[in-house]
């Protein structure tokens, strides 16, 4: 877990701002869950591996004492690891206030309890976009194009999104010999190929399932054609138009989690060496809580990742600095008031002995002007601002 | 813990952004600190009453195992539930790369295990600034100019801010007969004001102190003279210059916390039954971490309570909805990118069965224009916008 320093969190700041702003333009509206949720709920299955990763939060008072003593689970909440089975929650239990086809905007941090390592944060910012009650392509097409033009709005603009399809995938994978039953764990052989490569994956898969297997998982991993886009993803290639140069559809594209049900997204960058997003359908999560299906699917930005692929963030007024002299306390409050109204950035700063490294230090910090104030002065037109440095 | 909808998100979210930016525009920056903290911290007497009501993270893996075995603490981290011991922490590790004077805006949830009643919550969001390295007056001065301005940024005009000063306190105490040893006792007592009244307060300070200390508490709390504004703070009226009118000195004053040594502030408004904000100076805390001690103020906006104070947010552009026959969304997605790009927000929608029910339901959620959207539409300027109802 981090502190963040006024230059990066700025810089966070901005993008994540820029971010909902372009989302809010398509319509998409804003919401907000607890970070804290029932353990049962962040255990119920949903979440794949990252269920193991809860940090858990102890019951209080007679609560905790009793489960102590009679060895009963000693938590009750969890902090949440994602926000998809938070928003489920949330539509459950507030659909009813919400429009029938419902476009949904998060960001906010969530928590795995990971070993830490280079890249990955035990706390870290998700920026989510979901759709619930939309079964027809147009809820892909929305995503999509938001999140290419999100990134377009923060300067990333050679974003590729991979494309895929659960139901392509499964046919694929039963198409090589592998049962249904198996094709979970297939799955997840098929998920390494970035790291193992074609011979690694088809080798793996042989050694689980036979060497039949091998052969025709190599005969495949080697024939992919991705500009043979499939009929049942051809609808997002014609409704992006001019966008579709940055969809590239990837026959192998896994996606780790186990609730995916049709389409399933990952966004890369040239510039990252992982991906920087990702998404897909899941029809059958709503229902989990609702009782009756909803069609969801989401695409969430990974805010760490891309804070790295732009520039660090300039001051976007003019910052100025006021150095007081003796008493000249309530004549700096009226000048700071008069200047802010002007649009700049006033900062106050008591005189020191040593003007020169109360200076040279406001320069390392961004500042370029300052001006002295004393106990006479009665308009900012009298100001001298003077260049730092 | 609650969930927010969007009207309420969006009401709130603009509310933190205007405050945000009326600080920044001040010369402070903004930070951000991890929502766990090291549970020793958090309980290491800094919290007052705030340190019984913290949500414990429990330890994992192997950790977890052996504290159990061996019947030790089962919690490594906890959820901290104020900004400023974060803070107070955060400089102690990042003092060498901040300047020598810090001024911090901090937003950000924080949880208290309490027991849920009205108005109280187990989630919510405080906004905090905080002058660390400034031992003057000016600082208190930022302070409370800043959270006028910040208030009257977001419509709140006629909020009222009471001043004390924790040593006048204790004198005011200590000449009423009661020993300094006694005075953090008297102080509980004294802050039940509001509830109890004078001769409540005065009662109970005579059962705890004596029959003696009730006379002289009675005649204390009915001499108050709110116009005799003492020497120490006198500079803070001065320097306020005509917003000084919204400060009113108040002997009286306590703040629950006992890590204030200075100046302390409450924020009231008519139109709320409880503070809206408060703060004070605190200069033995930082060094606590630090070693070295670093003077410190603060002050904090209490965001459901003003939330409340403010209208509903409206619609900041022109929001319409595209409603998309059948094959339409490449045209739509074009049509979007256009609309967007001459500054309105645009929803997209498949033409349903009933589109008088999607029309009203659409006019519900506060949508008043639409355009029906076919393959064939080449142009926004083709599209016929109709009120919707």
């Amino acid at each position: 877990m981090r502190d963040f320093l006024p230059q990066d969190k700025l810089k966070r700041e901005r993008l994540i701002a820029t971010v909902v702003e372009s989302y809010i333009a398509r319509g998409f509206q804003q919401i907000e869950t607890p970070v804290l949720e029932d353990l049962g709920r962040l255990t119920s299955g949903q979440g794949g591996d990252n269920e193991k990763l809860v940090f858990k939060v102890q019951k209080r008072g007679e609560e905790f004492t009793q489960a102590l003593e009679q060895g009963e689970e000693l938590a009750d909440l969890g902090l949440r690891f994602d926000l998809t089975v938070p928003l489920t929650r949330f539509y459950a239990s507030n659909h009813s206030k919400l429009p029938r086809v419902f476009k949904a905007i998060q960001t906010g941090p969530v928590f795995r309890a990971e070993r830490p390592q280079k890249g990955r944060y035990r706390q870290f910012i998700q920026c989510d976009i979901d759709i619930i009650g939309d079964d027809s392509i147009l809820a892909e097409l929305e995503l999509l194009s938001a999140s290419l033009a999100a990134l377009e709005a923060i300067g990333v603009t050679d974003a590729t999104i991979r494309v895929n399809h659960r139901e392509l995938l499964r046919s694929n994978i039963e198409a090589l010999g592998i049962s249904a039953s198996d094709s979970q764990a297939a799955m997840i052989i098929i998920d390494k190929l970035d790291k193992i490569g074609i011979e690694g994956v088809a080798k793996e898969l042989g050694e689980k399932f036979g060497e039949a297997i091998q052969n025709s998982a190599q005969a495949w991993l080697t024939s992919i054609d991705v500009k043979n886009i499939p009929a049942v993803l051809q609808p997002i290639w014609d409704g992006l138009g001019v966008k579709a140069k940055s969809l590239r559809f990837d026959p192998t594209l896994v996606r780790g989690m186990g609730y995916y049900t049709g389409t399933i997204f990952e966004i890369e960058h040239p510039g990252s060496g992982s991906s920087i997003g990702g998404g897909g359908r899941y029809d059958g999560m709503v229902g989990k809580w609702l009782g009756t299906d909803a069609p969801a699917v989401g695409i969430s930005l990974g805010v760490e990742r891309i804070v790295d692929l732009i520039p660090d963030s300039k001051a976007t007024s003019e910052s100025v600095v006021l150095i007081l002299e003796e008493n000249a306390q309530a004549v700096a409050m009226q000048l700071q008031q008069q200047l802010i109204a002007s649009g700049m950035q006033v900062r106050l700063e008591q005189r020191p002995k040593n003007l020169k490294a109360l200076l040279e230090q406001l320069g390392e910090n961004g500042y370029a002007k300052f001006a002295i104030v004393s106990a006479t002065t009665s308009d900012a037109a009298e100001l001298d601002f003077k260049q730092i440095g």
